[in-house]
Order: C-alpha cells, then structure tokens, then sequence
C-alpha cells in the first residue's frame, strides 16, 4: 500500500475488515462522520448517492456497508480526494463509490438538477469571519471553515442534486441550527427527521443530525437524544453500538 | 368561593397553597403549561410581562412565584377569563396579576409596540383544516385549534409587544418546530434557547419549549433533553421536581 508523508492506515471503525487512509495534517474523520453515515436512511434497491465535502471519503465507505448502490464523493482539496481514491482501491470498492476532484459548486452544473436520490454532506462548521487562517494548518481550515463554500451554497447545492422527493442528510453544530432549517426551507428541502447528540446526560447538545425530503410536506420528527459518552467517560452502548457494529 | 357549572378548585401543583379554578369541559391546564412556566427566565426585578393565549391563567399564577413583576394574561374566551380573574382574587394576586379579555391580535394596537421585556405563549397548537368543529366542545377548540389566531398571528404578536433585546418563551408541538423557528426569524425573534421534551427513553419528543431574543444575534442551545415519565409510567424526579416544588 502507497501511503504518502504522515499517513497512517486505520480500521473503519463500523468493520474491521475495512481501512483508511487518514492524515494527522491533513484530515482524519471524526465521530460527526460516522454518525452521519449511521443517521442516514439511504436508499437500498434503487437510485444514486452523493456525498459532498466527502474529505477522505469516510461516508461513502461506511456507507458502503448499507447499500448497493452507486455513491459519488465530492472533494475540493487535491491531497483529500488522493486519500480516498486509495481508500477505495484498498477496500476493491472501485465498482461502488467514485470520486471527484471538484468545488461542490460545479456539481449541479456537470450533473444537472434533480439527478440524486440521497445527498449526505458533512460540511465545514465554523464562519471563516475571526480565523487567523496564516497560524493555522492549510487542509484542515478548508476541511472546517467556511472557505470554498458558505452554508447556504452547501444547501442551495445540496438541492439542486436532489430529485423531488429525494433525500438530504447532514451533520452540523446545534448552534448554526437556526439558520439551517431556515436555509432548508428557502432551498425546498422539508426537514423530516431531526436528532440531536449529547456529550453526557445534563450537557448541551454538540452535534446535529437532520435529514430533509425535496418538496416535502411539513412536519417533522425529533428522534431520542443520542448521549456519547456515560458519566465515566466511555462511550454509551448506543454510539459503541453505532461504531462498532450493531447487533442486528 | 363562588364556582360556576362543573368547576372544581384544583391545588396548583408547584404550590399547595396556591388553588386554581378548572372545568372539564372549558378549560383545565395542561403539563405544557407548567412547564412552560418553569423554562421561562423571567425578570425579577425590572420590567413588564405577558402571558398571550393565557385559559384560566395558570401560567401567570405560576410565574408570581418566580417574580414580583406584573403580569399581564390575555384571554379571548370570556369564560376563561372570567375563571382567570377569580383564580386572582382567591390567591389574593390582583396587585400583580392583570386579566384582559381580548383577542390577543388587538394587543399591540392596544399598547403599541415593544413595551414588554418577557411574552410567554401556550397558543393553540392545531391547524384548522380537517377539524369537523360541530362535533366538538367549543371552548375546547378555541383553546386547542387555531381558530382566532394561527401560528403566525401569534408569532408576530409576540414579536411586536416585545421589548428589543426582550424575549418571548412559547411551548408548542415538534411537529411544528420548522414553521416555528422560519416564523421566528421573520418577525426577528431569535431563537436561544430550545429543550425538547420527551415522553420517555426511545420515544420521539412530544412537546417543545422555546426562547428567543428580540433583534438577538444568531446561535442557539440545545438544553439537555427532558424525560417526562420513566419506564414504569411514573413522573422522573426532574419532572416532579419541576411541578411540586424544586430543592433550590
């Protein structure tokens, strides 16, 4: 196997069976992914996937591992896509997942609209407003900071790509919560499941998870909280359950 | 004291001192009242308050415990109103607690706008469409379904009594989250606060409760979840603690 100056080969953590290539300076996925990956109730017999910002590839890798069918991942850092794309060939996933070297903001221009069945994106999270990016690490301020893409371009493109009727899936900081439903409304993407994650029981939620119809009706579902670690600090059944392999 | 009909005199239950005037088949308060009453942080020392969609009154009789500000509590049916202003007299709060019969969209035109510093609302949470009114209990309805005042109506009521910088606390359905927060944002009123609550462990959430600054900056908190009952059925002990009284 190729790996290139830091990179390290690590277990998918839902299967040991399957790797990837991660980077400490680069990218390295994080529990937000996995959850995405788990959250989304991606279509099985039928359609076509995009992941977009799919960093080193780790949500169509998992996602592998709950459908068949084709899964496109997007990325606009060169040495990110480099990783996936060896990630795939490592796992012999070619057949399944393809990747792209490209800015999300080109996807609806080369696909066309309404052409994806179900779109997961795990965007970057924090305003690039107040960053001194000179002191920080170049892959990683792109992988976290708004810097190629708003989040109301990760929206307006998110729906562009789906079909009516067709799914959205993101993950994303509780905070930014208000503006992302009220982006989703202005882009027709109807949020329909919403689930909110918590550190430890009487602790403020860090992590949301949403997922939207294209043209859907109003009305949506909070699901039980999911907590990630018990008071002790370890992981809770439910995330070990999520990471490592549910029984079924 | 002077009972009408099928009224019965109920403790209020985070006070056994405090009684409150309930029929059946008018108006009888509900755990989202209270529990409204507990979430809002209102003012103690300065300013003015006001409880929209108020029924009997309750949550007004439950904020006196949390503050001497007045309050004021706005009740189109006469025959709540009138039960809220008995409410009053008994537990001796006509000096703090004011009752008007209105419609509550004659509210600023009656004050002007942006003279509160705290609106709490427990509004009708039904759409009207597909109710068959005929067969149903009229004061019920009122009280439940958005006859006199959509979602909307009382979005921008809220927004207009209140103070910049004030806030508005409100208790509605999940369900309805989205249309809540888009409506928010349109008459200005920022969401800070939201806590979810849920039946129990593995249900979806069933009531919401929210709190937003007027002209506020963007970011909200998610509070920790909020378990009405545990496996047995039995109220939890933050439940209890919430409508019989908390070790302070």
């Amino acid at each position: 196997m190729d790996l290139k100056d830091d990179e390290r080969l690590d277990d998918l953590l839902a299967d040991e069976k399957m790797k990837i290539i991660q980077s400490p300076s680069a990218f390295a996925f994080s529990l937000d992914a996995a959850l995405l990956a788990h959250f989304a109730n991606v279509p099985i017999k039928r359609g076509k996937i995009i992941d977009l910002c799919t960093g080193n590839g780790v949500i169509p890798l998992l996602l592998s591992k709950k459908t068949k069918l084709p899964i496109t991942g997007v990325e606009i850092q060169e040495r990110l896509y480099d990783m996936a794309v060896r990630s795939i060939t490592l796992n012999q996933l070619e057949n399944q997942i393809q990747m792209i070297h490209a800015d999300i903001k080109d996807m609806p221009g080369h696909y066309g609209n309404d052409k994806f069945d179900y779109v997961t994106v795990n965007p970057p999270y924090f305003l690039t407003e107040n960053v001194n990016h000179q002191n920080q690490n170049e892959y990683l301020t792109i992988a976290r900071h708004e810097v190629y893409c708003t989040l109301e371009d990760v929206v307006r493109v998110c729906s562009q790509l789906t079909k009516s009727g067709g799914k959205v899936a993101m993950v994303h900081r509780p905070s930014r919560f208000v503006d992302i439903v009220t982006l989703f409304r202005k882009y027709k993407l109807e949020p329909k499941r919403i689930r909110f994650v918590y550190p430890k029981r009487e602790k403020e939620a860090n992590i949301l998870l949403i997922e939207a119809i294209r043209d859907g009706k109003a009305g949506v579902k909070l699901l039980p909280p999911l907590y990630a670690c018990k008071e002790n600090g370890d992981y809770t059944e439910e995330l070990e359950g999520i990471l490592y392999g549910e029984k079924q």
